[in-house]
C-alpha cells in the first residue's frame, strides 16, 4: 500500500561558523533568518512575501536542576543546508499523493561553558516553517528535565485570533475571535465546563492556532509528531504580542524527561494570504515519519452508525441498574441487579441498529454502555472501573456478533478508560484480543475525567507516552484507534494510519450539552484538523433534543444542509450518522447524502474559505469519478459562489444538491432543506445561498 | 495443600447502644477497653496482665475536601461479639499448622450528623490486639479520600525503642536503640543514603516498632494485610509519647482513595512479657485472608545461590559495556559494542555456578545483570529501562537453560525494574511467559531508585497496589516473587504464598557498603520478619570485602557462625548462599550447614530471645525428624544455655554444632570457628559462647 517516490534528496554540509543565515521556502515566498544574538541566545524571524510575520524571537529551552539551561551562551558549530522533495501515498487520506517539499537548514550549536551541543533543525515548506530541537547523543548532556521551553513566536500585529483557553486536560471549548490584545480581557468568557479541566494562564491557549492579520495574512501555529513529550500550549505576552510555549507538566510540575538521542516535536507557522492554502496543506503530516506500518491492508475508512447519541441527550443510559451507591467488577452481582430500564445496550435494541446499518449500507455499528461498570464510572477517582471484556447480562456478545457478521455489518468496539490509565494498560492486551476474537475492526477509546496516575494531565508526556502505546499495541492486533478526549492530533495518522480518528476538540456531543456556536464548523478544519482528522459525529437531523429527553433543552445549532455537508468539510476516514434512525427514517431523501458520500479521496480541491465564516471544499471519491462538495456557513446568510472547474472536461455528471431552503436557520428553521438535480459540467458555475449556521452538500456522479 | 479445621466459631450479636465494652484476650491476660469520648470520637485502651500498654488513644480517619471527618459525633448503633478458633495448614512456614483463635468485637458507629456508617473491628489474641477500619456499603460514604488516618498508640511509659526513620521509600536502615523520648535527638544520626527516601518527620519511625518497658513489656506495633491502602508510618508526640498513623502520600499528597465497601488494614499491638512469644506469634498471618491460590502444588521452598554477590561487591558488573553514555532498548546495538570485561552474567561463568549448585545440592541458580539495559539503568528517571526478555550477547538463555535442565538445577529470574513501575507492568505478561517457556519457577524483582510515576512514593497505595498486582499474576503464571525495595510485608504470603520472599529491610548487601551493625540480625526478626520472610541473603564466609575488590573497604559485621545461624535465625522459604563458590571451596566443612540446613518446618520453639541482643530458636524439617538449632548474638560475648528438651523422648541424635572459636569477633576474627560432634536426648543441655557477633548453628539428626 504504501509506496515513496523519492523525487529528490540533495544535502549540502558546510562547517562554516556563520552566526547568521537565511532559509527560503521552494517558491520563494517565505523566508526565514536565523541568528544567535549577543548573549549566544538563538533566535529566528519569518517573512512571507517581504510582509514579517514573525519577529525576531528567541529558542531554547530551561532545565530543572542545572546551573546552566539551554538558553544562551552558544556559538554556531556546524550548519547544513538541504533540499528535499518527495511524493508519498497515504494509507488513506484527501489526496491519492502528497508531495514533500522543502528547504532544510540544521544548525548546530554548542553551548560554550558546557560543551554540550543542540541542533536547530528548520525546514521551509511553501505553506509555511517547522522547527524543532534535536539533542544528539554526547556526554556532557543525556538525561535532562525540562522546566519549561521557551520557543517564542513573536507576532507582527495585533491580529484576529480564534482561539480556545490554554488547557492542560481539556480541549473541548468553544472557540473565541478576538484581537491578540483582547485575550485576557475574553478569557474568563471563553470558559466552560468540562469533567477535567485545569488552564494555566489568562492569556493561555491552544494550538493549532488560527490568526488573521489586518493586511491579510493567514497565519496558524501549531506542532507536528508530537511523540514522548508534553503538549505545547502558547502564552501571550499581551504587551509585545509574543507568545511563547507552555509545555504541559507532570504530577511534579516537569515538563519533560528526555535522554539524548532525541527530539523535540516539530513547531509550526503555516501562512499564507489565501486562507484556503491553510487548510490544503500537509505540512503537518510531511513532518512526522513515514508509516511504520508493514501491512496496512486492514485499515479501511469506515461509515458507522452508532447506539450513542440516545445517551448523550439523556433518552437512554450507559448503565444498567440504579441498584447500587457503587458497583465493583467481579464483586457486584449484576445477574440480581434490577435493569433500571433506560439501558440502551440491549442485545434487541443493537439488532435494530445492526439492521438499520445493513439496509442503508453502513461498515459498522458502535455501541456505547456494553460492559459492565458504567454505575458509577465517571468523576470518582476510580482506578479499577471497567475491565473491557465484561458485557452486562441483556448484551449478548456472540449473537450480536453472529447477527452482524450475518447482516455483514461489523461492530464497533469502545473501550471507555474514565482517564484510569493504569487499569487500561492493565487490561489492553485481553481487550484487544476480545476484540479480535469477536471481530471487532475498531475501537473508539475514551478519557473522560481526570487522568489516573492522580496529578498527571491528559496532555502530559506520561499520557501521551500511553496514548501511543495504545495505538502501537492496536497495530499489533491489526486494531485501528478513534480515541476521544486524547491529546489533539499532530499528524501522527502518517506513521500510524491506524488512528483513524480523534474527538480532542468541541464534538457535536455538545450539541446536546447547551449548543455550540454555529460558526464552529467553520473554524475546526483551521485548528483542530490541522493535526490529523476528527470523529465529530456529524449528521444530526432532530435539532430539539427535548423532543428526545423532555428534561434537556439543549438546540443543535445547525441546520439538516449544514449536517450533511459537514461529510466533506469535516475530513475523516471515520464518519458516523449519529442521529437516531428513527430521524433518518422521517428525512431519507437528505439521508441519501449521507449514504452516498465517499469517504476516502483521490483529490481535494479548496474552493472558498473564510476562518469563523465558510468553508467550501470539493472532494474525488478514490478510484471513482465521483465528486462530493460541502460548504458550511457562520452566523451570516452568504451566498456561495464556485466553478465545477475540478471535473473532467467534456464528460457530463448529475448533480445532487442538498442546501438550506431560503428560510431555513440554524435556531428557527433548522430542518428546512431543498433538494434538486441537475445536469452539470466543468463548466457549470454554482450559486447557492447558505442558511445561517447552514451551508450545502452536492453528490456529483457521471452520466454514463 | 491447604487444610482448614475449623474447631470452634461462635459470634453472638447484641444490638445494645453501650458507649463503652471490654475485650479480652482468650487466655484473659489482654484487655481491651473501647469507649466513645464525650465528642463522639472512638478511643481504646490496653492492658496486659493489668498493666497499661496502650492509654486511651483515638481513632478515626481525616477526609479530604469534606466539611466532616470521620473523627467525632459518633454513636454506637450496634456492637458485635465473637469467638474464633481454628487451624489451619500454611503452604510452607514455620509450623505445620497455624492456630487462629481469637475473641472479637464489632463496634458499629454511626455520625449523627452525617448518618455515616463506620465499623471498628477488634480481634483479641493472646498474644496481642489487631484492629481494622470497615466502611460498609451505604449511601453517604461511597468515594472518600484520606487526608491522615489518626490512630493513636499512647504509650504508658518511655520505652526503650528499636527503630528506624519513618520513610516514604526505604526501609533500609540499621535500628537505632533509644528511649522513646531520645527519637528526635537521635533522629539524623539514624539516617543513611539509599538511591530513594523520604522521611516525613523527626520523630517518624516505622513499623514493626519493638520496644520495651522498664518493667518487662516488649510490645510490637505493626500492621497486617495492607492491601490497597497507604502503608502506615508512626509519628510519636514526644510530649506525650503517644505514637500516631502517618500514611505514605501519593503524588499530592493525599493518602488514600477508597470505595465503600471496603477495610483499613489491621493494626497490630503484640504484648507480652516474654519476649519469644513476640517471635512466634502468628498474629499477622491470622490477620490476612486464607490462601486464594488452589492449586499451590508449584510453590516450593527454594535454597540458591547467585551471580550477584560479586556486582554488590564490585569486582564484576551488571553491565556488559562502556562504549555508551546511555542506552536504548531496541535502538542500542549491543551486538556491536564492546565488552567491558566485568561482565558477570556470562555463559560460562553462569555455568560455572551451575556447576556448583548441581554439586552441593541447591534448586536453583539466580543471575542478575543478564538482559539488556544495565549501562544507565539507575537513577535517571528513565521510563523504558528494561524489557526483561532480551538477553546480553553473551548471556545464552537457551543453553543455560539446557545446561541447568541436565544438571537438575533451576535458574531464579531476576527483574530489576529500576522503580519503572508502568513499564514493569507494560511487560510483565511478556516477562513471565517468557520464565515458564525457559522454565525459572521464581523471580527475584527489584525496585531501585525513585518510582515512576514521578512523584508516587514505594509505599503509597499506588504503588501497593502494583506489588499486588505482581504477585497476583504471577499466581496466574504459577510463579513465585521475591520483590526487594518492595512494601514491607504484612503477612500477606498466607493469602497469596506465593510470595515467598522480600528484602524490605536492610539486608546482606549493606555488609559490602560499609556494614550493617553486628547486632542487626537480633532485631529483624523482632521487626521486618513479623511480616514475612526475608531474603536477607546470608552465607557471607568472606568478610573483608577488598579482598575482592581492592577499592571497597567494607567489612561484614558477622561470623562465620553467625552466617550459619541465620539460616535459622531467620526464617525463610526461600534461603541464599550468598558469598562466591571460591570461598565456600575454602571452608567445605561449614559450608556443610548451609547444605544440611532445612527451609521447611514442622515446628519452631523458640529457646532464647532478647530484642538487639540475642534470639536462639531450634526448628524441626518439615516430613523428618532432624532439628536445626540456631543462635545469633549481639555486640556482646555471651553464653547461651538451652536444653534440647524439644526432642522426642528416648531418641538418640547426632548434633554437629558449628559454633565461634574463643577468640572470635565479627570485626578483628570473624572467620574462626569450631565443628563439633556429639551425641544428643531430649534430656541435653548446651552452653555455648558466642563471639560479639557471632553466634552458633546445630544440625541434629536422628541415629538410626
Amino acid at each position: 500500500m504504501r509506496s515513496v517516490i523519492l523525487t529528490l534528496t540533495c544535502f549540502l554540509s558546510a562547517i562554516i561558523l556563520v552566526h547568521a543565515q537565511d532559509l527560503k521556502s521552494p517558491d520563494g515566498d517565505l523566508n526565514m533568518h536565523f541568528e544567535l544574538n549577543a548573549n549566544g541566545t538563538p533566535t529566528y524571524q519569518l517573512t512571507y512575501k517581504n510582509k514579517q510575520v514573525i519577529k525576531t524571537s528567541t529558542l531554547g529551552l530551561e532545565l530543572k536542576n542545572d546551573d546552566k539551561s539551554l538558553m544562551d551562551d552558544f556559538t554556531v558549530s556546524k550548519t547544513e543546508n538541504g533540499v528535499f522533495d518527495e511524493s508519498w501515498t497515504p494509507v488513506w487520506g484527501e489526496e491519492k499523493s502528497i508531495r514533500n517539499h522543502y528547504n532544510e537548514l540544521a544548525v548546530t550549536l554548542t553551548q560554550k561553558e558546557t560543551e554540550r551541543v543542540m541542533v536547530i533543525r528548520f525546514r521551509m515548506f511553501d505553506e509555511g516553517l517547522g522547527f524543532r530541537y534535536e539533542f544528539p547523543m554526547q556526554n556532557n548532556l543525556v538525561y535532562f528535565t525540562i522546566k519549561e521551553e521557551h520557543t517564542q513566536f513573536a507576532m507582527a500585529g495585533n491580529h484576529t485570533a480564534f482561539w480556545i483557553p490554554g488547557d492542560y486536560d481539556s480541549q473541548e471549548y468553544d472557540y473565541t475571535e478576538s484581537k491578540l490584545s483582547e485575550i485576557g480581557s475574553k478569557f474568563d468568557a471563553a470558559l466552560t465546563d468540562n469533567a477535567s479541566q485545569e488552564q494555566f494562564s489568562k492569556t493561555g491557549v491552544q494550538t493549532a492556532l488560527m490568526m488573521k492579520s489586518d493586511d491579510g495574512l493567514y497565519i496558524n501555529i501549531h506542532e507536528a509528531a508530537l511523540i514522548d513529550y508534553a503538549l505545547m500550549n502558547l502564552n501571550l505576552n499581551e504587551s509585545t504580542l509574543t507568545f511563547e510555549s507552555w509545555l504541559t507538566p507532570d504530577a511534579q510540575g516537569d515538563k519533560g524527561y528526555l535522554q539524548a538521542p532525541c527530539t523535540s516535536p516539530w513547531r509550526t507557522v503555516m501562512v499564507s494570504d489565501d486562507a484556503r492554502d491553510i487548510l490544503a496543506s500537509k505540512m503537518t503530516l510531511n513532518l512526522n515519519e513515514p508509516c511504520a506500518i508493514e501491512d496496512t491492508s486492514w485499515i479501511k475508512p469506515m461509515k458507522y452508525i452508532g447506539v450513542w447519541w440516545e445517551m448523550i441527550t439523556g433518552k437512554s443510559s450507559w448503565s444498567y441498574t440504579n441498584d447500587f451507591p457503587s458497583v465493583k467488577l467481579g464483586e457486584t452481582d449484576y445477574d440480581k441487579a434490577t435493569p433500571n430500564g433506560t439501558h440502551a445496550a440491549n442485545t434487541p435494541h443493537v439488532k435494530s441498529y445492526i439492521d438499520f446499518a445493513a439496509k442503508h449500507g453502513f461498515d459498522g455499528v458502535l455501541v456505547e454502555g456494553w460492559n459492565e461498570g458504567w454505575e458509577d464510572w465517571f468523576g470518582q477517582s476510580k482506578d479499577y472501573v471497567f475491565d473491557f471484556v465484561t458485557p452486562y447480562p441483556d448484551f449478548d456478545v456472540e449473537a450480536i456478533h453472529d447477527y452482524a457478521k450475518a447482516k455483514g455489518v461489523k461492530m464497533v468496539m469502545h473501550h471507555e478508560t474514565s482517564s484510569s490509565v493504569r487499569n487500561y494498560e492493565r487490561h489492553l492486551d485481553t481487550a484487544y484480543q476480545f476484540m479480535n476474537k469477536y471481530d471487532y475492526p475498531a475501537v473508539k477509546s475514551g478519557y473522560v475525567g481526570d487522568i489516573l496516575p492522580r496529578g498527571e494531565h491528559h496532555y502530559g508526556q506520561w499520557t501521551i507516552n500511553h496514548f501511543q502505546y495504545a495505538i502501537e499495541k492496536a497495530a499489533d492486533y491489526k486494531i485501528m484507534v478513534n480515541a476521544h478526549e486524547a491529546v489533539r492530533p499532530t499528524g501522527i495518522c502518517r506513521t500510524w494510519p491506524n488512528l483513524i480518528g480523534n474527538e480532542s476538540a468541541r464534538g457535536t456531543e455538545f450539541q446536546a450539552f447547551g449548543g455550540s456556536k454555529p460558526n464552529h464548523v467553520t473554524l475546526l478544519p483551521f485548528t483542530r484538523l490541522i493535526g490529523g482528522p476528527m470523529d465529530y459525529t456529524p449528521g444530526i437531523f432532530e435539532m430539539d433534543i427535548a423532543k428526545l429527553n423532555p428534561n434537556n433543552n439543549s438546540h443543535v445549532n445547525s441546520t439538516i444542509a449544514n449536517q450533511l455537508a459537514l461529510y466533506v468539510t469535516m475530513y475523516s476516514p471515520l464518519q458516523m450518522a449519529a442521529d437516531l434512525p428513527e430521524h433518518y427514517n422521517q428525512f431519507m431523501d437528505a439521508f441519501q447524502f449521507i449514504k452516498d458520500v465517499a469517504m476516502d479521496w483521490d483529490e481535494s480541491v479548496y474552493l472558498e474559505a473564510e476562518p469563523g465564516r465558510y468553508i467550501t471544499v470539493a472532494r474525488k471519491e478514490k478510484g471513482s469519478d465521483n465528486w462530493f462538495v460541502g460548504n458550511v456557513n457562520g452566523v451570516d446568510p452568504r451566498t456561495s459562489k464556485i466553478t465545477l472547474d475540478f471535473l473532467d472536461k467534456g464528460k457530463t455528471y448529475e448533480a445532487i444538491i442538498y442546501a438550506d431552503a431560503k428560510n431555513a436557520h440554524y435556531k428557527t428553521n433548522p430542518q428546512a432543506y431543498t433538494i434538486t438535480k441537475k445536469k452539470v459540467t466543468n463548466k457549470t458555475k454554482i450559486s447557492q445561498l447558505s442558511a445561517p449556521g447552514g451551508g450545502y452538500a452536492i453528490s456529483i456522479m457521471e452520466v454514463k
